[in-house]
C-alpha cells in the first residue's frame, strides 16, 4: 500500500543531514523535520485526534506546512488546509461542514480567531502559534511541549488524506475528499512526463492551501527535493529567493508570472538556476508565454491543467510542445495530453465521446480523481457519473489528444488562479436591502485575467453607490471574490423562462 | 482508481497510428493493438470468464502476450503467465492451485497439452494457436473469430491483476498475487526514478512470464514506448534486433549481458541506439559490468533490485552510480537505494532495525507489496509480518541508504537469473529409489553466477550413476533445476539435530 509519509522515510534514510526545508532563514535538514513532523503528531494524538479526524492548519506559506501536512499523516488524521483569503463566516463553514475539531493558526491570523470560534461551535481545540493567545485558545509552543513521538501509522491508499474546499455552483464551498492514493497518483502522473522532474529545489510561492502548490510538496517528496516556503507572493520576493536558494523548479499562475517577469528587480540571471516553471490554474496568453521563453531561455515550461478534484493535474503541455513549431501549430493555446495517471475524453451532454475538434465537456478519469464531495452524496453522483469526473469545462481534443479548454459549464470566474463561483457573489449581494437582483460575471482583465464583475438592478427609490456595495460584500465574502466593478442596469437579459442570459451580458465585455 | 488499460487508452488516443508492438515482421499501430486486445477479451467472455477469474498463458515472447495481459485485464480476469521452462507436472500443479480454468498456448507448446490436460483436470478451456489442435484442446483462430468488442471494465486498484508462480522453501511454488495497484506502483517507481525511463522502444528479451521482464510492459504503456518481442534468448538474435528496431530500452540478466558482449556478431556500433540497459535478477561481477561499460559507453547501466513479491523493484541503482568514482567508493556492489514507491530496511529475527553497516533480513514496504501468496494465509503472513515484506536475502544499508545484498535466508540458487528452491530440487532426487540422503546447493559458475549442485547419500548397494540421476529428475523438474553436477559422498555435514549444515557445504566450492 502507497502511503503519504513513505517519501519522508526514504529521504530521513538516504539523506538526514541534507537541508528539506528552508523558510527565511529557518533550514532544516531531513532528521529535524522528521523530529518536527513525529512531535506535531504526538501533539494531536495527545490531544484527542484519532485516525481518519479532520484537521485543519489556517496559515501562510511556512516551512511549518510540512509539519502540518506530514504530521497530520504521521498520526493518521485527514488534513483540512483553510484559504487564508477567506472570511471568518467562509472559514467557520468550511470547518464546520466536515466536523473539523482541531484548528491551528498562525501568528498572523491570530486575531481572527475569536470570530471563526464564534462562528464554529464545533472546535474543540484552537491552537495559535503566537506569542499572545486570544481567550479560548492555548499556544501551539505549549502544545507541542514534550509531545511524545509516536510511531507512524502509514495510513495510505484508500484512505482519506484531505478534505479541500473549493467554491460551488450552488454558492457553498464544496469539500473535495482526496485520498492518499489519489496524492500519490497524480504526483506520479507529474514525476512520469518527460522533462517534468523537481531538480535541487520546489519554491512554494502560490498558496499552500491550493492543490496546485500543495501537490508539489509530494512531487517533491517523491523527487527528493528540498523545499522553500514565501510566506506570501511578491515579485521582488520571488526573483531575491529563487536566487539566494538557487531555486530549480517552481508553480506560477499566469498573474503571478506576468508580474515577476516586469518586476524591476527582475533579471535572466538573478534566476538563472531555474530549470521548469510549470504554469496554470487560468489560462495564458501569448504575448506573457512569448515574453517569459524570450526572458528565460534556459527554462522548461510546463502548462498544467486540472482542478482540485483530480489531485489535481489532469493534462500537461510539455517543454517540447513549447518549441516555436509547435506553437505555430497552435499547441501554446492547448492545455497538452493526459498524464500516465489520467485518461481524458471530451463528451456530449449524453456522455457519449464526441469526435475530435468537437467542443463538448471534458472528463476525466483515473487514479487521481476524488472520492467524493464531504457530505454531498448528490452532486458526488452528479460529478462522478458513469466513473468519470465531470470539470464543467468545456474542451476539444485534437487527433493526437492535445486538449483545448474552450469555455465553462460552470458559472465560473477564474481570476489571478482563484476560482470564484458567481452564485456565492450574487449570494452575498442578494441580501443588500437596496438590491433587487443580480447578475456576475467574470469580464477580461489584463492582470488578472478575469475580473468578477456585478450588474444590478435597485430596488425602486434606492441610491446607487458602488463602495457600499463593494463593502457590504467584503464582510461576508474574500476580497478576491468582492466584485472589481459594478454596473447598474435598468434590466438584465433574461431568457422566456426567465434566466438571466450571462452569454448575451458577457458579450457586452469581450 | 488505477487500472491497468488506462495507458493503452491514452496511446490510442495520442498516437493511433504510431507502431506500439515489433515482433519479426509482424508490426501492429495502437488503433490495431486496441482490436486485438478487445477482440481478445470479448472471446473471453464468450467462453465463461468472469471477472476476477484467471486466465493462464503458456507462450514463448511473442506480440501476442500484449493481447493476452491487456485483453485480460480489459476483461477482469487475472493473468496467470506461465513459465516455458517448467514441465508439464510443475504447470499442470501451477494451474490447479490457482483454479485457474482457461489456458492458452502458443505453437511451439502444443505437443505439452495432453499431460498438462492429463494432470490439471480443472481445466476448462485449452485454446491453441496452432494448426493442429491437440484433441481437447481448441483453435486459438476459431476460438477469437468474429468475437465481440466489449467496453473495458476499467478493473484497477486493489483488484487482483496477476498471479506469478515462483519456487517454495517447501518445494511447492506459490501464487504471488499481485494487485493492478501493485503493479502500477512499482512501474510509477521505476519512472519517477532520474534517468530511468523507456525512450522508443523496449525490447522484451527475458522471459516475459517472469515479473523482471513483465513490468517492462507496463513502464513501456505508462512511457509510450513501442515494445520489441524476441521469442527466446540468443545473443546474435539481440543484437540483431537491436539495431534493425533501434532499441532503446532493455532489460538483461547478468548471464545474458555477458553473452551478447561475448557473442562473434557484437560490435559497439550495432547497438548504438540503446540508451539504458537494466540488469538484476542476480549479482554481477566487476569484470562483466567493466567490459559492458567499457563497450558501450554511451549506455545508462541500472541496476534493478527486488522479487516477484514487490511487483518486482525495491531498489534502483542509477547511472550516476556506475561512475568511477562511486565505483571505487563500493556503490557497484551495492543493489541501489529504495524507489519512490517503496520503502526498505535492514532488520534483525525480531524486525528490528540494525545499525547502519549491520546485517540484516532486508525487508520492503509499499504500494508493490503483494497482497499475498494464493491459498497460503501462513506463509503469507510469515512473510508480510508487521506490514513489511520480508525477502530472505541478507543485506546492509549504508549512511546514505545504499543496499548491498550479502546472503540469501532462503535456501535458493539463483542461476542465469532462475531461481531454484534447493527444497524442490532435493524432493525430486530424494524420490529416486537408490538415494538415501541428498543436498542441494549453489556453487559458483562463471556463465550462469550460480550452478544447482547436489551432495548425494546412495542407499547400500547403489550404484552411482550421475546421468541416470539428472535424467530421472528432468522428467519431474525443469531443466534449469536439474543438477549440473552431482557428488556421491559418504555423509553429509550435520548440525547437532541433524540438519544438513549447507554452509559448511558450500565453503568447500566457494
Amino acid at each position: 500500500m502507497t502511503y503519504g509519509t513513505q517519501s519522508l522515510h526514504r529521504l530521513i534514510q538516504r539523506a538526514p543531514s541534507e537541508i528539506g526545508a528552508i523558510d527565511g532563514d529557518w533550514r532544516r535538514d531531513w532528521q529535524a523535520i522528521e523530529q518536527d513532523v513525529r512531535r506535531f503528531a504526538g501533539a494531536l494524538l495527545r490531544s484527542g485526534v484519532s485516525p481518519g479526524d479532520r484537521v485543519a492548519f489556517l496559515s501562510r506559506n511556512s516551512g511549518r506546512y510540512l509539519d502540518y501536512v506530514l504530521g497530520c499523516f504521521w498520526a493518521g488524521a485527514v488534513i483540512n488546509p483553510v484559504n487564508t483569503r477567506w472570511t471568518a463566516s467562509e472559514i467557520a463553514y468550511s470547518l464546520e461542514n466536515c466536523q473539523t475539531r482541531t484548528l491551528i493558526v498562525s501568528q498572523d491570523f491570530a486575531e481572527l480567531v475569536p470570530a471563526i470560534a464564534a462562528e464554529a461551535p464545533g472546535l474543540r481545540d484552537i491552537i495559535v502559534d503566537a506569542a499572545d493567545v486570544p481567550d479560548g485558545a492555548r499556544s501551539y509552543a505549549q502544545w507541542i511541549a514534550d509531545a511524545p513521538l509516536p510511531e507512524d501509522r502509514r495510513v495510505g491508499g484508500d484512505a482519506l488524506a484531505a478534505i479541500l474546499y473549493t467554491g460551488g455552483t450552488t454558492g457553498r464551498p464544496k469539500g473535495v475528499m482526496l485520498s492518499h492514493g489519489n496524492l500519490l497518483a497524480s504526483a506520479n502522473g507529474y514525476l512520469a512526463f518527460p522533462g517534468a522532474r523537481p531538480g535541487r529545489s520546489y519554491l512554494h510561492v502560490a498558496p499552500l492551501f491550493h492543490i496546485g502548490c500543495l501537490s508539489g510538496m509530494f512531487t517533491s517528496l517523491l523527487a527528493g527535493a528540498a523545499q522553500v516556503f514565501l510566506p506570501m507572493f511578491a515579485p521582488d520576493a520571488v526573483i531575491d529567493v529563487v536566487e539566494r536558494e538557487s531555486v530549480s523548479d517552481l508553480f506560477l499562475v499566469p498573474t503571478m508570472l506576468r508580474a515577476v517577469l516586469l518586476d524591476p528587480a527582475f533579471a535572466p540571471r538573478r534566476m538563472a538556476t531555474v530549470e521548469r516553471i510549470v504554469y496554470g490554474a487560468s489560462p495564458i496568453d501569448d504575448t506573457l508565454l512569448d515574453r517569459a521563453m524570450d526572458a528565460l531561455p534556459g527554462v522548461s515550461f510546463i502548462q498544467a491543467y486540472g482542478m482540485t478534484e483530480v489531485s489535481p493535474i489532469a493534462t500537461l503541455l510539455g517543454p517540447e510542445d513549447h518549441s516555436g513549431e509547435a506553437r505555430r501549430a497552435g499547441r501554446g493555446r492547448s492545455a497538452g495530453r493526459a498524464t500516465s495517471s489520467t485518461e481524458v475524453r471530451i463528451v456530449d451532454s449524453e456522455d457519449r465521446e464526441v469526435p475530435r475538434g468537437t467542443p463538448g465537456e471534458i472528463v476525466v478519469r483515473g487514479g487521481g480523481v476524488m472520492q467524493g464531495y464531504w457530505g454531498m452524496p448528490e452532486e458526488t453522483a452528479q460529478a462522478l457519473a458513469n466513473g468519470w469526473m465531470h470539470t464543467g469545462d468545456m474542451g476539444r481534443m485534437d487527433a493526437q489528444g492535445y486538449v483545448t479548454v474552450v469555455d465553462r459549464l460552470k458559472d465560473m470566474i477564474v481570476t489571478g488562479g482563484e476560482n470564484v463561483y458567481s452564485a456565492e457573489v450574487e449570494n452575498a449581494l442578494s441580501a443588500h436591502p437596496d438590491v433587487q437582483q443580480v447578475a456576475v460575471i467574470g469580464v477580461p482583465h489584463p492582470e488578472w485575467g478575469e475580473a468578477v464583475h456585478a450588474a444590478v438592478i435597485l430596488k425602486a427609490g434606492a441610491v446607487a453607490d458602488a463602495d457600499a456595495l463593494r463593502a457590504f460584500c467584503r464582510e461576508r465574502i474574500a476580497a478576491y471574490k468582492t466584485p472589481k466593478t459594478i454596473a447598474f442596469v435598468e434590466a438584465l437579459p433574461l431568457s422566456p423562462a426567465g434566466k438571466v442570459l450571462k452569454t448575451e451580458l458577457r458579450a457586452a465585455y469581450s
